[in-house]
């Protein structure tokens, strides 16, 4: 069994998305980026099988996909999309977003 | 892509643990669980590969693990387990909860 708390283990930077790493295994990857308000992750993709799950755990923004579609999200808001599919994320306000991958990248 | 705001999506059962099935797919299930005070996900395990991970998303309790070891979790927390490991939860306030599970039992 493995426990991280997210709130104590990552932070804010001023700069740019601050990134963790929660978990890396043959079933999943899980990764925690934080935003604070006005910071993005651009829109991407990546050629390979699979899904992401996007899940909002604080904060609110706006899911940003395939030719610039857009979507408010919310704390509480969980996207699937495959990885293969474009996807990114504005935030408006400071945001905690949990990232699942699988099969893992 | 698929898009749910768990807040609007689920609520809460006075009497159980009240369930929602959120996605289901080759890669991956996922589910909320949302638990009043009290309630509880009583410890099992299921004797297949892959992993279980169980995010709060609100609200304070305890992860239980094998013998009845329990560990304080509250929103934030994030706890990755096998499968076939015993896991559960007792909520000590109104609780949400993630699980994702890969591959998908």
């Amino acid at each position: 069994m493995k426990a991280v708390s997210l709130y104590e283990a990552n932070d804010f930077d001023e700069k740019t998305m601050k990134r963790l790493l929660v978990h890396d295994s043959p079933y999943m990857k899980i990764l925690n980026f934080n935003f604070k308000a006005g910071q993005t992750l651009p829109v991407h993709n990546h050629d390979i099988e699979g899904e992401v799950c996007l899940t909002i755990l604080e904060g609110e923004g706006e899911f940003v996909g395939a030719e610039d579609a857009s979507r408010p999200a919310k704390a509480g808001d969980v996207i699937i999309t495959d990885i293969s599919e474009p996807h990114g994320l504005n935030a408006f306000t400071d945001l905690r977003l949990l990232v699942t991958i699988a099969p893992p990248i």
